[in-house]
Parts: C-alpha cells; structure tokens; sequence
C-alpha cells in the first residue's frame, strides 16, 4: 500500500540523460549520463570490474589517468565473495573498492547462466551453485535489487533469463516472457524500496528474445510500460555470429524511447563499437579489452598486435605511436614482449592500461564524430580500416 | 698495454660516496651516493627487479610515487631472457626499461649457484644450464663485467662464489680464494673496458667466506688492494641463523675502507635493517617485501599481518594507520583481502606497493636518527618491538 504512494514520488528521474547531438544519417546520438556519482559522456564504453576490480589497474589509473567515468561490476561474483552484506556494511561498493565515479551492476543472471553448472529455472527466480564451492543458492528479481541497492549502485540491471545459442523460437519465448514478469516484479520492488532511500539509483531492464527479430520487438514493447530511465539489450556475444548481434539490436531501435539510454550488454570488438552506436547504442561493456590485453592480444590505431610474436623482440618503437596513453609514452614493444614472456605482472598492468585508453580513444572518436557531423564518414572509415585487416 | 695508461686515468671516481653524519656509538653511517644517474642516500634499501622489473610496479609508481632512487636487476636473469645485446642495442636497461634512476646488477653468481642445476666451477668461470631451456652458457670475471656494462649498469658487481651453507672450512677457503682471483681478473677487465668509454660505472667485489670470520676478513684485506669504489658483503642470507648473518658482516667492518660504501646482498627482515646498518652498512636488497607481499604477508610498523587471516575480513582500516602510501590511503583491509582471496592482480600491485614504502620509511626513519644523533636509541626501540612480536 505504501508503496503504491511511494511509487509516484520516486517517479522522479533517478539518473537523467541528455542528448547533445543526433547524427543525421543514423542512428547515433552523444549526451550526458548524470549520476549521482557523476556526468557520464556517451556514447560510454564501460571497463568490466568483475571482482570490485578492472584486473590489473588501481583505481587511480582508472579514474585519472584514462579517465574512467563508469565501471561495471558483477552482481554474481561480488554476491559469493565478498558477499554484498559485507559491501553494504563497508558503506556500499564505491567504498569498499575507493571508487569515485558511476558503478553499473549486472543482475547476475547472465553469469548464473554462463559459470554454474547446475542451475534451475522456477517461475520465481533461478537456483543455483556457486561456482566457487557449490553451496546453493537462489537469485529473484527482487533479491537481485536488493543486493544490487547494498552494492549502492548508480545502475541496476533486473533478473533476467540468457538463453545459449542456438535456442528454439518456442524455448527463446518462454524465456522472453519470464524476463519480463521478472522485469515488473524487479522494478515493483525496486520503486518500493528507493522510495525509502535518500540515495538515487537507477533500473534497466533487458530486452531478450535470443535471434528472433519477433520476439525481441515483443519483448521490447512489453518492458516499455515500466517506464524505467533507461532500458538494455542482453543476450548479445553468446557465440552467434556478429551480424545477428547488430541486427537483433536494429529490431527494437524504433520501439525503445529515444530520450532514454540504451545499453548493449557485453558488446564488442573495437571495430563494433561504432556499428552499435550508429544503431543508437548509448552505453556498452566487454571484458575483451582487459581480458585480451592479459593473454597478449593488444588493439592498436594500426591494428590488432600479438605481443609475443618474435617480430616485436627488438621492436624498439611504441605499442601504438598514435597512442598518449602511460604503456606507449613509456616503454617499447620489446619490453612489453619480455615482461609478457617472462610472465611478469606488470605486464598485464601496462597492457590493460593501454587497450582500455584504446578503447576510450575509440569512443571519444565516435561522439567528435556525432557532434561535428560527420559520424557517417567515421563509420565508413572504420569499415574499410576493418575491412582491410580481414 | 693501453690498458695500462688508461687504468691511470680511469682512476677518477666512478660514483662518489659522501658521509654527512655518523652515529658515536655504533658504526652506523648515513651519506650520499653520487652515481650518474642521479644521487642516492644512505643507508639505502634497492628493491628487486629481477627480469628489469619490480613486479607489479610501475617504474613511475617506483620512482616518482615511492621515490626509489636505485634498483636492482639481475644479470643472470636478463642475461638468458632477452639477453644482454638485445639490452645493449635497445640503449642498456636504463632505456629499456624506461628508468631514470640508478641501476646497480649483481654478478649472476648467486642465481648461477641457486636457479641452474647443473654447473660445474673451473678457474676461469662457471658453466651452467639455464634454468628456462636447458641451454649450456658459461659466466667469466670479465664475461659478466661485460654483460653488465652492456646493461649499463650504474654498479656492477664482480664474479663470486657463493657456497651454501653449511660448508666445510676447507671448501669455504677454497671458494674464497676463487672468489678474489675473479674479483681481480674482472676488476682488471672492468678498468680497461671502462678507459674506452664515456659512461661512468663502478665495480664492486664481494667478500666471501661463508661463516668463517677469519676467511671473512682474509677475504676483505685481499679485496683492498683493488681500490675500487665500494665494496659488498655477499654469501648471506643462504640459510645460516640470522645471528651469524649480522656476525659475518661485524668481522669484516673494520678492513673495509671507512669512506667507500659497503654493501651487505641479500639482506634483511625489516628489523634487520638498522642492525646491519649499526654495523657500518650503506646499502641492502632484498626481495622479501616485494614477495612476501605476493604471498599475503604485509609489513606494517605495527607488525605483520597476514592478509588472509579472517580476522580481516571485515576490517574497515587502513593496512597500516601511519603509513601514507596509495593502499594504505585509499583502501581498507578487507578490500585488500579480498583481492587477495580472490586471486586479483590489484592486490599484488597494492601489497607490494605497500611493502616497499614500509622499507623505505624504515629507511627515512635510520637515516633521520643517525642525523639526529638519535640511532641507539631507535635501534633499542627497534629491537624491544621485535622482542614483543615474538
């Protein structure tokens, strides 16, 4: 009852987006994300902080030096270990990681989906073991905010169902329709609980439907009655082939509302960045530049370079000689070679720091491009750039 | 023959060694060492960077936020990966490794003696396998003088022979002699290498004697007439009770030459410290807190702790209260370990980081106390801390 009360007040925008410039010849948009932890330039690409860490980097690096605005952490791991009653004590997870700026988390679903191995769907939530030791454990839509609200998270994602691929048209419905009886029990619980809080927080649901255009667009309208303040695409990067990625993206472009942001979840590779966001993508997250700077595949303005190829073992220039970032002003390929054959930790360390700053660069080109108009030449510059490398 | 008149000017100077106050109680000293790569106080501990890297640093964190002012690396290590005429080409280790401070190499003797299962000691060098591939390689007294000139390195150390312990008297002598024979050929080589050349570099050789004070100091009268510009205590810290450690270092205080640095390898626990420095030493490595940062073990002024101990797993405070390095600024306790439980890369890069300022306050804390005619006392305050840790 109180909460039907509540609702309305906390009808107030909890994070407000601002579109500062439209490209005319697709869909791409750059604005503003405000947060209560701070204004957000989008397009955004965010670096993925599974562990309340993006591996490899303190958070000083990320903050100052590349000038990370949001990050993203996981629900599911951060729930087995620390544990999100222990982050809520520490005074929620911008403090107990020392974080300053925006945090998204996850709704665990996706991971519960990908990491346990024994897992069971029932109409209120999905059971499961942890990965770590086993122990069993239950996600609801609404226990999932609740952990996500002791995270003290700027953005909070709802329960949803991540099918694998392939999957049946019968089987991606059924799912696509629990995803959104689990998205209004989310947000119904949601609304109820910030109306208590003095803190403002946001909830996106996910638009679902595995690769079918129908279901996506039903799923999409569905989740519009919400009316929450911004709204993502998952069941992306789930081993389909890329264009399917884009295409399931353009499905629901029309239905989504334009003055909301829009996240594509765990999306791409730097020649995508841009194809999502002519599709009027607003925010992104992918382990792959953090996750391949670890194994020795490093993005370049000239291209993908493979650290431990013997070319590189007396190459004395830097990583990427248009890049700013510390690991390039610094040191040269063949340190960077010796550090990753001798398995050194810093070596991770200056890889990191750099594909991320790529990763940024690359999205600081896209919203230059957005607001001096001339992203479509952007766009098609990236594409033969790409082109070329296959 | 050239080398001959050459030797005469080469005479000056390689690095400079100021003594600005000395304690009159115990032979504890705190000067400047002038090297060419810019000057370094004393009593000084050089953090580890084995493969021309501290692991999990920076060298900007290392030089600029930790204010080290000399490192060592390891000719052994660099020698078999990336080798020393890839370091020689690439500029010498300074360039290489993009660190502008001074550089000091040990002679690739202890890892010889330690790493390589198979070696086998002649007059003129030691033949080895590499630890990594098997390979055979030999180090001579002049081989090793050259691998390090080509690292450029700021101060070389000579050849020795570094016996484990225990050892019988007989061999230790045996060594000991090897050891001052290598000591002169590699001086004799280092002096014509370096009448040749432009940089400036200095030669330090090593007594040796295992725990034999009268092989100790038989060892360090032969070394004098070498002259060189410091000299080290080596063959420490190979298993002996720490006592003996100090009383090796006490037997030769008086032989080594008061106004050159003197050099004790290997050394110490951070209690150890202002003991072997009350015992007339300038300069100590050591790579106990850049590994036992690794392996969860902090040095903190109010003594170890252990970060996997769940007594921390709800600590909100700092590492340590009065340190006022990054972690313990930034980060509390049970963030740290859960980093560590979580096998995070961060918390190695925050440990060591942490472990590394607690030595160089250490160090600030003897150097301020010899100048301010205060050393007994801190060294008394030291030890009856040390009691009550144990």
């Amino acid at each position: 009852m109180c909460c039907v009360l509540r609702r309305l007040q906390s009808k107030l925008p909890q994070i407000s987006f601002e579109i500062l410039a439209e490209c005319k010849h697709t869909r791409a948009r750059t604005g503003i994300l405000h947060t209560p932890h701070g204004d957000i330039e989008t397009p955004v690409f965010m670096p993925v902080g599974t562990q309340a860490t993006v591996k490899g980097l303190t958070q000083r690096d990320l903050a100052e030096d590349l000038g990370v605005q949001i990050l993203l952490a996981n629900t599911y791991h951060l729930y087995l270990r620390p544990g999100h009653e222990l982050i809520r004590k520490h005074g929620g997870l911008h403090r107990f990681m020392s974080w300053p700026n925006a945090i998204l988390t996850d709704s665990g679903g996706f991971q519960v989906f990908s990491l346990s191995e024994i897992r069971k769907i029932r109409e209120d939530g999905v059971v499961f073991q942890s990965h770590l030791d086993g122990s069993t454990h239950k996600f609801t839509p609404e226990s999932t905010v609740d952990i996500q609200l002791a995270y003290g998270s700027d953005v909070l994602m709802v329960l949803d169902e991540c099918p694998e691929y392939p999957v049946s048209h019968e089987y991606a419905r059924e799912a696509m329709h629990r995803t959104v009886r689990w998205a209004r029990a989310a947000n119904d619980h949601f609304l109820c609980r910030i109306a208590e809080m003095e803190t403002r927080h946001a909830l996106f649901p996910i638009v679902q439907g595995s690769m079918f255009s129908d279901l996506r667009r039903e799923c999409a309208t569905a989740l519009l009655d919400l009316d929450t303040d911004g709204y993502a695409i998952g069941g992306l990067s789930v081993g389909e082939p890329r264009p399917l990625s884009l295409e399931m993206v353009e499905a629901t472009e029309d239905i989504l509302p334009r003055p909301k942001p829009r996240y594509a979840m765990g999306v791409g590779m730097p020649a995508e960045l841009p194809e999502y966001v002519a599709r009027g993508i607003d925010m992104m997250d992918c382990v792959l530049p953090t996750r391949n700077a670890r194994t020795g595949s490093l993005f370049t303005s000239e291209g993908r370079v493979i650290i431990k190829h013997a070319r590189y073992k007396d190459d004395e220039g830097p990583l990427d000689p248009k890049c700013t970032c510390y690991t390039c002003v610094s040191y040269s390929r063949a340190y960077l070679r010796h550090l990753f054959q001798s398995g050194e930790i810093l070596y991770s360390v200056l890889a990191t720091r750099h594909n991320i700053q790529r990763y940024l660069d690359i999205m600081r080109e896209i919203r230059h491009a957005i607001k001096s108009d001339s992203f479509p030449e952007y766009l098609r510059s990236v594409r033969s750039a790409s082109d070329e490398a296959e």
